[in-house]
């Protein structure tokens, strides 16, 4: 293992029960201005992800996409700002590329050309993708093992940095999951610069059809899930 | 979804939880005949997998995944003859291509060249050699998401056929678990043809340093698994 790729690229292992995620009492949540502008990484190898991933994904879900990196990108600096203490810049390079690609597979287009339950089959796609575009191998595969973990929340072992990011920050987005982490006036923010479009009922419905065309899917370890994210109350102001 | 691929090559959903799994009351568990020649399927495809595998596996490993074969056919015979009413070879030989690669990468070859977690690395190896055999892309992804989540028992959702038998077997091989699903006698036979060779301190061994290459990585989520291994008391006379 090239150990310097491990930091850089948030690899490094966090509980996956989230005992290292501050309290509602511990959380040193404010009011920031975020700036899409301004904290998304310009590199060659994001303009490339991004250019595919636009042309792929339906409108809500890129925009949805968009607020997730806000998201994490907030979180990481308010409440880990260890992961970025060196290697910032590749970390949230990683982390946009992350949120570009994880929802990839829930496009009708990529659910209907495989069996492979979604988090697996985007997994897979980031991974050749990124590579086509020059990321390095531990990047490309940092995404990708991040994206498929990316809905195996629990309480046992270890995940990594940007699989715990991608949980938290996904989950935070789609049902209101860890409210504490992010200030109301921040989610006005986002929200005003990536809009919702519905976002609540067009990803429950997402859910339930790829539970529909795949029975077996990992999707279906979540219980209630669809339901979690159509009675999303702290996003729904913003649908 | 092309349907008819659903049942021939293991995708039909059943409970993670094993609610279909029969008791050790319900069990019809049987003293029977297993010979290996007869029960491995003689396909052009398992042979190039079977030359691939045996070129890349240490002996232990190897010799571990044709015992998983043989316990895994002997349980669906006895325990889910619906699973092979129709398709029984095209069945059995997804079973075998599973079992060869589930464990591909744990070598230290393939450990030292990924941060993925050895079951996506290995789902992914598996996905793209079995096509490039010929495989049909439905049969080479239900391998490739059983052995994804071959480390994935839980209590929620449902998982593929192949997923269910992949786990039921590696964790009988393994730990001895769920013992009643096989007749002692079977268990000797399988372990004559294919030795054990200390397989309880090797695997363990392996589990120690997979995740101490990859602190992240998902075999965490299983507590107690190198102890569940080493400790393992059906196997041991054969080891």
């Amino acid at each position: 293992m090239v150990k310097s790729s491990t930091q850089e690229f948030g690899w490094t292992e966090v509980p996956r029960n989230r005992s290292n995620v501050p309290s509602e009492k511990e959380a040193k949540t404010s009011n920031v201005e975020v700036d899409f502008g301004t904290i998304w990484p310009k590199t060659s190898v994001v303009e490339s992800a991004t250019k595919y991933v636009k042309e792929n994904l339906p409108k809500e879900t890129f925009s949805h996409s968009l607020r997730v990196y806000c998201f994490g990108h907030t979180i990481v600096t308010q409440h880990f700002p260890s992961w970025i203490e060196s290697n910032k810049a590749s970390f949230f390079e990683t982390w946009a590329l992350t949120c570009l690609f994880h929802d990839i597979a829930t496009t009708p287009t990529n659910r209907n050309n495989t069996h492979l339950s979604f988090e697996f089959q985007g997994g897979f796609i980031a991974l050749q993708q990124l590579q086509s575009y020059g990321a390095p191998v531990a990047q490309a595969e940092s995404v990708c093992e991040a994206i498929i973990r990316h809905q195996d929340p629990g309480e046992t072992g270890t995940v990594s940095r940007m699989g715990q990011l991608v949980q938290i920050s996904t989950e935070f987005d789609n049902m209101g999951y860890q409210p504490h982490l992010i200030h109301k006036d921040v989610i006005s923010q986002v929200a005003k610069q990536h809009p919702r479009l519905n976002w609540s009922s067009c990803f429950s419905g997402t859910i339930k059809e790829e539970i529909a065309a795949k029975p077996w899917c990992h999707t279906t370890s979540l219980e209630g899930f669809a339901e979690a994210v159509e009675g999303n109350k702290l996003m729904h102001p913003y649908d």
